[in-house]
């Protein structure tokens, strides 16, 4: 199984995140590159301390937005999203190539991901930005997204992440994050949850029944009080139930 | 001989010099990467544009600093100057490979050329991120500079490029722009000096002396009224003296 | 009768559109205030041009977007919108006022001017920006629009525009720039279009019919080869017509 | 006397030093602008925390370069940064009138400050945009400096501000930050410093010479560990030794 999480998620003097501390947790590393996060020197220290610990190093790529953290929708047009995928893609490779590694894989940001689980432009642009520059690197989406169809369509590979800290519907879908059920706060039930989506691959729905879940990657999450903790306890109740950690990538 | 220009540097709705044109004047198209001007759309028309005519693509980098198209200095740190220069040239460089090119050289641009003609830390960084990337890479820059002489310290090539529109001193320097004999307007003297840097590696000073001017490549300006076809008039007084254009990377 | 248009959408070095031009044929001049277009200088240069003809300024207000012109709609939260709008105000408020003036109304840009007219929270954050600041300050809008009833409800003075270049639906509303019949592109139909609207207040429809067109001021476009001619056209007829041209503000 | 800091120094979702905390210290709140740091409602919540303290609000301007948090020098002209100065301005002083209060002085920020101590050019374009903007408009600065001097000159009021935590020389300049002594970090000693400062207008230099040092307002520090508690320490002793606190403005 592998361990995602976010980071280099600061700008400029600004931080965000606990860097270090999930670095030694994960196995593959989502780093931002300087569209809603991140700079130049965050990205090559991201990713020379992922390349010292053999972490697996993939494009977060996100709207531009600075202010907004890419949070926020942004109609983009298909051409200028795939454009702006393919920059910030070679930007992070050349700093994986300063450091014997390469971009891994692909994982949208923020409203690009929820864009791209149901927008067919822009879940197109991004198979267009990945297909175009190296058809080899996989996406890590949703489960069931336009993104996923799309990319599998195009024959990349795509890779499912699961949310142990996220309720789900018994369709498999995450319960929205409005409703009840939609955080699992616990961080012992967090852990549990892990161990069943790596062994049994399934999960707990908020109804009680136990459905499918076939994830290859768990995303972690550093930047809520607690979060390292949690993550912490994630990894550790893993190695406990045997499961091997390693990047997807 | 090669002719270089500056391509690509709009920004979003807005366009500066004459993309189109220059492309099937010149032999090296220096593409502004996104930080003083240039956006991905415009980086991705440019180099495939460039690629289908044989046109090398180089990195013209420069400030983050759009307000100021890069022309005021900035007191960068080595480290983040090195960083951004990584960046950009990564971004291009994805999109050189969607045309199965790369990125064959290095200019900065702007304010930068001019803090690396003379500024120790600033040229330092822009040979680090070269030498780290790619130390195949060649510098654009000018012959005598502080970036030159680093460059070639640290084993990179260095090719010079030399001015048709400019004066020179009679040590071989430009004129200041701020004195009298700085700029060459007549378009047939331009031409006429062009065709001596390329047949006979010299130029005639403001003093009328005869200087040495070892140049790889002759930059072209784009951007002023009349600049085209006052590099048409270059190009084409270059291919009647019987010298053979191409990309020196 | 009022002619508004776009000025001062440049940056940095970038230039769109003619200014002087424009301030020559206007009454008000929706000036950009640095988020989707606008710089500093350019604003105090415009408002200073702007002042000395006794052309009104407003406040053309859009989106953080410079990259996509303010064109790109962008889901902004009510009062992240609703403080954007109050910083562009002040900051062009503060030119208007070292030339003796003051911001006379408001006008939003691109794509937030077609989110005001159908959105309400971003309807609402710009009708809450002008109330906070300054509630004597009118909104330049399309009659009929959300933002048009959310701005009266408020009891904020509304001002209708017009497009002498635009075609118009039985019902008011303008012919979707898709569909057949959206513009009108002989200058002096145009012209002829404003007279009626000045003199009459209607407008003649895309079925022939004569539907009533209550509006305040009309809009001319600057950016569009030709545009300026055509704007010189609508100023002349107007005048011959005997209409008294004056800002509404 | 006056305590002034920093304050908003924040952008989107990034922040830095403890706003709430310093607040509720200070007398003057150094207000980010948007440029180096700072956006719209981060500066309308400071602004409004401040009006309902009676803490004055002054705007703390700086260069545009969000990434380098404008502590790098950049060459501008003077035109250039004049106007970026009105902007910014204009931008704070539009959310101080919601709370029925204004901008009540200003401090230029990181290199700006540093720059307009020595600068001629950029002194004077602090002193053009608070001139021609509210000629009542008191700055907020090193005694000693350029822009004190221009200000002074121009008619400007200016008040000069201390710094109970840095090393003074024997002239009453500041000890240069990488020379020994720079730093003066018991909170302790900082405290009686600024007490010293307050009932004496002088200060222990290095050497131990006591030298005059006649401020109107002791900056605190708000963004380093243990900072607000110092300015507690401060605070705290400054009304014990009965001095009464208010904005100087």
């Amino acid at each position: 199984m592998d361990l995602n999480a976010d980071l280099g998620e600061g700008f400029g003097i600004w931080r965000l995140g606990d860097d270090a501390a999930l670095l030694d947790l994960v196995t593959s590393a989502n780093v931002a590159c300087g569209f809603h996060a991140g700079d130049a020197s965050t990205m090559r220290r991201v990713c020379e301390a992922a390349a010292a610990r053999g972490v697996a190093v993939g494009a977060q790529v996100g709207y531009r937005d600075l202010a907004g953290f890419g949070r926020r929708h942004i109609a983009y047009a298909f051409a200028e999203l795939r454009d702006e995928v393919t920059y910030q893609l070679g930007a992070l490779d050349a700093f994986c190539r300063l450091f014997r590694t390469r971009v891994r894989y692909l994982k949208p940001h923020g409203a690009l991901y929820h864009a791209a689980a149901c927008d067919e432009a822009q879940a197109a642009a991004l198979v267009a930005a990945v297909g175009d520059y190296d058809d080899q690197l996989p996406l890590l989406c949703s489960p069931g997204s336009v993104l996923a169809q799309l990319a599998a369509g195009a024959g990349l590979r795509v890779v499912a992440e699961g949310f142990a800290d996220r309720g789900y519907l018994p369709n498999g879908r995450l319960v929205p994050r409005t409703a009840s059920g939609a955080l699992v706060t616990d961080p012992e039930e967090v852990a549990a949850r892990a161990v069943r989506m790596a062994t049994e691959r399934t999960v707990v729905a908020v109804d009680g029944s136990v459905v499918p879940c076939p994830v290859e990657s768990i995303c972690l999450h550093g930047d809520a009080p607690g979060a390292v903790r949690c993550a912490e306890l994630v990894r550790a109740a893993l190695i406990d139930a045997g499961v091997t950690l390693a990047p997807f990538a």
